[in-house]
């Protein structure tokens, strides 16, 4: 568990997140820069430097992180108003942390195009 | 099978849609309003209005969207270049069609905020 990325160091409790969520395979917290009034992420503790790493290995996980984020959006009660979840792959797709994540925005109506 | 959905129709070969990859459990073709040079949709062929509706026994399916996902744009060759999942999830999400979908954008570079 080498991984110095910012998610690393809060999956290791080293830096501070607002986390709202927390199991043995993934951790929510969150956006410090939020893009919505509800706008949070959803990790994998494991260390998967994005989709395009995953492979048939990482199904259950995938299914598990997709699962957990409609969970949290319930929690945020933002299930009924509607949510959008976002995935970044690398450069065009505006990944910023080399930690595979899921963003669920809500609390607003979205647009289009998404970015 | 009575879904009237567009989606619905698509998947039983009632109306055109140009597909670039079907297995027994999803379809993926190029979205009729394309955001970006690449833009496909995949669905999956169960019927599942959204994100909301998923439960524990669609987990693996779940990440077989995703996993796909992530080997269609291999295929479009915007693995390297980047990428952006989005999946809409009722009205705030901006979801039109109930009928679960991942969006896949790449071929430029994506903004913030994601709509």
């Amino acid at each position: 568990m080498a991984e110095n990325t910012i998610f690393g160091k809060i999956i290791r409790g080293e830096i501070h997140a607002d986390i709202v969520y927390n199991d043995d395979l993934c951790i929510a917290f969150k956006d410090i820069n939020p893009q919505a009034p509800h706008h949070i992420l959803v990790i994998l503790k494991e260390q998967l430097a994005g989709l395009q790493a995953a492979d048939v290995k990482h199904q259950q996980l995938l299914g598990h992180l997709l699962l957990r984020a409609a969970d949290i959006a319930r929690s945020e009660g933002i299930d009924d108003s509607g949510y959008r979840l976002v995935i970044n792959a690398g450069g065009d797709g505006g990944q910023t942390v080399s930690h595979l994540h899921i963003h669920i925005l809500g609390g607003r109506q979205m647009t289009w195009p998404p970015g």
